[in-house]
C-alpha cells in the first residue's frame, strides 16, 4: 500500500475560513469573539470537500492512505494569544479527526498544537492529549516559528520544548517540523519560509544532543528536507568540524524527510543521498503548488511519478512507501493492524 | 582558465580581528573607538596569510583566479551603525585590495558595503564607488538581511534597494546576495542562514518584477542557490500560479548561481537543473566547511572535483569555470584583457 504521510485539509467548507476570519476580526475584542458552536458543517459537507478533492486524487493516483492534518498555513500561530489559538486548534483538529471517522480507510489524523509565540509549551499538551486518545491521531505538527517568520522561539534543541517531547515519547508519535504563514515581507510562505524551517529545524538538531537526551524522540523534515540533501556534504563537514558523530548516527535515528519534493532530480537526488530507511512517502497534496508541469504533463505533486522513476529497488520503494511510515508512526501501524491492513 | 568567483578573505592576520573587537568594544563610548590609522598590517604579512592559504590551495587544485572579498561572516552589518560599518567596510575592502596588488594574477577585489539595518541604501554608494573607481572591484556584495537574521529590512524587489541596483546597472557589475553572521539562535550562520538567504532572496525575485525595472542588473546566488535547485520544481509551479513568465525567462537572464555545494550529488544536480549559462564556478574556499571528507578523502570545498566529475561537456565546463565569469563580470573581463589573459 502507498501511505502519504504529509497531507492537510487544504479543501474545507468555506464556513471554516469564515468562522476564522470573524476570530481574528475580533482579537481584543471578546464581546465579539464567536463561539466554536456557531460553526457548522456538516458531514455530507465534509464528504464533497474531500471526495471532489483529495480523494478523487489519491484514487488517480493510487494513493492509499493519507495522515491529514489541518491546513499548515491557516495554523497562523502567530494570530491573537493561547485562548485564540486554542479555540482554533481544537476546531482543526476535530475536522481532521471528523474526516478520519468518514473515510477510515483512507485518513488518519495528524494534530495541530495551539502554540502561541512566548508561551510556555506545555500549554500544548491537553490538545496532544485529547488528539491521541479520543481522536486516534497518530502524529502532530509542531511549529519551530510560532511568531510566523521573526523566529522569536528557542530552537529546538531547547528545554522550552521539552514538554511536548516528553509526551511524544510517551505516546510514541512522531513530529512532522512544520510552519505557517509567513508575516515577514522577506519570507514568502511557501516557497522561502516552509523551506527555510526545514533546513533550520535539520540544523538546530545537528549543533545539539538533543536525541541524547530523547533517543526515541522523532521528527519529520518536510517538503524533502529544505536545502538540507541538496548540501548534504556541507552539513557532514559541519557536523565534523564540530566534532559530532557522523549524521548517520548523530541525527538519522531519529530525523526522517518527505518526498515533497516536486520534480524528478530532486527525488532522485533524495534518494541517491539519504539512506531509503530515512524517506517517507508524501505529496503535500492538495496544497502549494496545484498546477500541471508543462514539462511532464503531470501535476507538479503527482510526487508518486518521481519516486516510482526513481532508482531503487522494489524493496526500497516499498519501505518509502509503506515500511518507514509503519515504522516512524508506530500508532498509524497499530491502527492499520487493526483494520487488518 | 578557472576563476573562483567566491572567495572571503577568511585568513587576515590577527590584528584585523583585534580591531574590530576594540570597535565593539567601543560602542556607545566614542572617546575609545579605535581609529583606522591605529591599524598595522605589513604587505609581508598580507602576504604570508594568502600565500600559505588560498594560494597555496589554489595551486594544489589548479585554480587561477578568485573573486576576492572581506569576510562574510565579519561583516556583521547588526553591529553598531552607520559610522561602524563604513569604518569597517573601508578597512576590510582596503585589505582586499591590497591583496589583489599584491597578486594581480590572482585575486580581484569585490566589495562589502557599509550596509546597517533601517539605514538609506544610499548611504552605501560613496564605498561602492571608491572600490570600483579607484580599487578595481568587480563586483559587490549584498547582504539582504543586515540585522543578522532578523529579516527587518525591505525585501530586494523593495524600492529601498533601488539606489544600490542604479549604481550597479551603471557600473555594470554583479551583486552576490550574501548575508553575514546570524544573531538569532534559531539560525547557525553557515548551515541555515546562509543557506535560507539564498532561497529566500531567489523568492523575493520571483513574486516580484524587479528585472523589468533592471533588465540588466545581476544577482549571483552563493551556496548553489539554496535550496533552490533541489526544488526547482517547486519554483517552477509557484511562478506558473503567479502568472509569471517561465523561470528561464523570468529569472534567469538575471540571477546566477554558483558551485558551493559541497558533495557530487549536489552538482549534478545544479547541472542537470540550472542552464549552464547560469552556473558560475565558486568554492568559497577558505570558508565555512573546511575538513576533508571521510568518503572522498579530498577536501569537501574542493568543488573542482565535482564539476570535473559532472555530465557537462568541455565547452559547458568552460562557461562554468570562466566563460560565464566574464559574461557576468564584465570589469572582471576587461581586466583580464588589460593583463593579456
Amino acid at each position: 500500500m502507498i501511505i502519504d504521510i504529509h497531507g492537510h485539509y487544504t479543501t474545507a467548507p468555506k464556513a471554516l475560513e469564515v468562522w476564522r476570519n470573524r476570530q481574528i476580526a475580533a482579537l481584543g475584542n471578546p464581546a465579539d469573539m464567536p463561539k466554536p458552536s456557531e460553526l457548522h458543517i456538516s458531514d455530507d459537507e465534509l464528504r464533497e470537500s474531500i471526495e471532489t478533492n483529495q480523494l478523487r486524487l489519491m484514487r488517480e493516483r493510487g494513493l492509499d492512505l493519507t495522515v491529514f492534518s489541518p491546513r499548515a498555513s491557516f495554523m497562523a500561530h502567530h494570530i491573537g494569544d493561547f485562548a485564540v489559538s486554542s479555540t482554533w486548534a481544537a476546531i482543526c483538529n476535530e475536522l481532521c479527526y471528523r474526516v478520519s471517522q468518514l473515510f477510515p480507510a483512507h485518513f488518519i489524523p495528524a494534530a495541530m498544537l495551539p502554540q502561541s509565540p512566548g508561551v510556555d509549551a506545555a500549554t500544548c499538551i491537553p490538545e496532544l492529549v485529547k488528539c491521541v486518545e479520543q481522536y486516534g491521531n497518530v502524529a502532530i505538527n509542531l511549529n519551530p516559528d510560532p511568531s510566523g517568520g521573526h523566529w522569536t522561539s528557542s530552537p529546538l534543541s531547547d528545554r522550552y520544548w521539552y514538554p511536548i517531547y516528553e509526551k511524544m515519547v510517551e505516546y510514541d508519535i512522531p513530529a512532522m517540523i512544520h510552519v505557517s504563514t509567513s508575516c515577514n515581507a522577506c519570507f514568502h510562505t511557501t516557497g522561502a519560509h516552509y523551506l527555510n524551517a526545514d533546513t533550520t529545524a535539520f540544523m538546530q538538531c545537528l549543533t545539539s544532543d538533543l536525541f541524547r537526551d530523547f533517543p526515541t524522540l522523532r521528527f519529520v523534515i518536510p517538503h524533502g528536507g529544505g536545502a538540507v540533501p541538496y548540501h548534504w556534504g556541507r552539513f557532514r563537514g559541519l557536523a565534523q568540524e564540530m566534532k559530532k558523530p557522523p549524521l548517520q548516527e548523530h541525527l538519522l535515528n531519529n530525523i526522517f524527510f518527505d518526498t515533497c519534493v516536486y520534480h524528478q532530480p530532486g527525488i532522485d537526488l533524495l534518494t541517491r543521498v539519504i539512506p531509503v530507511d530515512n524517506i517517507l512517502f508524501a505529496s503535500e497534496m492538495i496544497g502549494a503548488v496545484r498546477g500541471i508541469d508543462p514539462q511532464t504533463h503531470h501535476y507538479f505533486d503527482d510526487t508518486k511519478r518521481y519516486v516510482e522513476a526513481a532508482d531503487v529497488n522494489p524493496e526500497e520503494r516499498h519501505l518509502i512507501y509503506e515500511g518507514n511510515a509503519r515504522r516512524v508512526y508506530p500508532r498509524l501501524n497499530a491502527a492499520l493492524l487493526a483494520q487488518g491492513r
